[in-house]
């Protein structure tokens, strides 16, 4: 794993990264995506998702905003991106919310285009089967490197789960993503905006759990140089954007995962 | 009252405010509410609002891009807000623009859970039966402090009509609040932002003619902080949450209230 | 043709620029429609369309997340822009990407009200009968100046396909404009914000040859001066919005137009 490479293979291919996402972060996911250099495309349209999804290199399915029209949506690219190949990282925001988030959430999960399943740890662990406590779209649980790996080997994908730290794996591997900045939690959409980052990785190498931690120290370190010269969350929003944007191969050492 | 008491309650139990918001303003509106400290969630689907008003503390419905479907979900949300006595507070934007804005907003009223009607002018002059001019979404009457009061009484809630003064009244009290910049006319979804500050304060001061002053204050004295440092609209908005997020004890100082 | 004057009209008579446009610019639209000086209004609810295309200067729609709900308004939006005589600018994104965008672009290009067709070079070819080539919603193809007065004197419209360089035609007089920065590529909504801009020029030059370069130079010098002062594509959105807040005559030096 090579993440400098990786993000210049991003640069210079510009993989296009089909966002089904929320209506709320829909303007940030669209500018992180152009800031590390993919592209971004949002598109929900049945009668268009078999054309745009053929094109594409990676799918984004963020259940943010659902509602029943939309849902059919995500259900109908999941159809296509199984029949294109294309791999699939599913953000099953505010699942243990309400109920029909979970079920929504464990639906989607069964297709096998879906390479990463990426939540907080109170929407993981309500997929787990555990009654996952989620405040509004905000974990308040603590993630679990088990139920991780139990997880990842139960829907064999790579599963992360989001918080102070991050934890990953795809059932064989394990690893802690220590980075990141308590500002993410001060801005709407860290999450939706991490997923596009990780989607655009997904793109350039097709070991996702590599893929994985490549997206999630990207996203956090980028926040940790946004966060230097930020007032507060305004700033740091633009600043993220910025240091997405010109994050370089010397970034990266600082860089914090535990591989276990 | 005491703001900055109720403030720093926001900050420590971060309510959760349900929106049902506009397109455009849905990330502001998120942003500005997790930047005071509260915690928003945006959701609409009539599947989940139950689940997810029952766990809210507040609900904001703001009519500003409705459509026949959301509109459904802007009645199915009052009638779960009054079954788990959820306070709401409505923001009937445009109201007085189309006849179809001035009807929903009219029969959204008659909800008993509705606690806050905050409009501008032209959109509160709207609900008062006469012909409130109304340019686009953006008002352009001035306020008027005897038709704000006589429509506290008549529906037996706090009124807010905005503008560069703002007028507030349940009926029994008045008030004007004179903070405020120009500059949040040249920003979209000041009143939407607005909406959300209120909201907040909604949730820790049950007294909503007491609530609403504090979040006028809040947001109007935080863009006047945030409008020294701003070359303009981009840089405004910005500087708007950092503003909010830093607010602090002495900033009140700068509140201009006029109780009548 | 005096830019500086008809900005200076927007400026004092705050056009009402009525925008169907997609979820993803919904903001930034708004924004730097109010920056200008213009007045944005964002709706689609078939019940109010007539009412509110009633009082607009101008329609814009935009097609970046069509679905079929949405079709029918901007069918519905056209049909009263020809009532009321309201002039539109479309927007065709995405269009060649798909199926469905190519065939709706082409629907809607039959009303008679839309006086400007804008795209990039991509969009711009795919309605030109040769098969364009888009990648996502960003174009790959360079601009032709003779596809573009083609075009134009087959629909009976000005036509702009904007890239590095933006070709005008209103199938008599051509012209290429060469401002702009690299930068716009690194933002969502460059192309959507610019369809906001011309728009409101629209409503004070109907000369829509004019208003189309008016609102080219206008857009793409205040990205210039917002250029200076970036580190990235998340100040630059700021900076933009700061620069066309304030943009005055002697920047209209910096203008580079060759009329062929």
């Amino acid at each position: 794993m090579n993440i400098y490479e990786d993000l210049e293979k991003i640069r210079k291919k510009r993989p296009l990264i089909h966002h089904i996402t929320n209506f709320v972060v829909m303007n940030d996911s669209a500018n992180i995506t152009l800031a590390l250099g993919a592209s971004p495309i949002m598109a929900h349209a049945k009668e268009e998702l078999e054309d745009l999804i053929n094109i594409a290199d990676v799918l984004y399915i963020n259940i943010g905003t659902l509602d029943s029209f939309w849902i059919d949506s995500m259900y109908l690219s999941l159809k296509y991106s199984e029949k294109y190949d294309k791999p699939v990282l599913l953000d099953p925001v505010g699942s243990g919310a309400s109920k029909l988030r979970t079920q929504i959430s464990l639906k989607l999960l069964e297709s096998s285009s879906i390479k990463i399943l990426k939540g907080n740890a109170g929407e993981i662990l309500s997929l787990y089967g555990e009654k996952g406590k989620v405040k509004g779209v905000d974990s308040i649980s603590e993630g679990n490197i088990n139920i991780v790996e139990e997880l990842a080997l139960k829907y064999n994908k790579t599963v992360i789960s989001t918080g102070k730290f991050d934890y990953v794996s795809d059932g064989k591997r394990k690893a802690i993503v220590k980075n990141g900045t308590e500002m993410f939690e001060r801005i709407t959409g860290s999450g939706c905006m991490l997923g596009s980052v990780i989607s655009s990785f997904m793109a350039v190498n097709k070991d996702y759990f590599e893929s994985s931690i490549e997206g999630l120290l990207t996203f956090e370190i980028a926040g940790e140089l946004a966060e230097r010269f930020s007032s507060g969350p305004g700033s740091f929003k633009a600043n993220l954007m910025d240091a997405i944007y010109s994050i370089n191969v010397n970034d990266y050492s600082l860089a914090r995962v535990e591989y276990l």
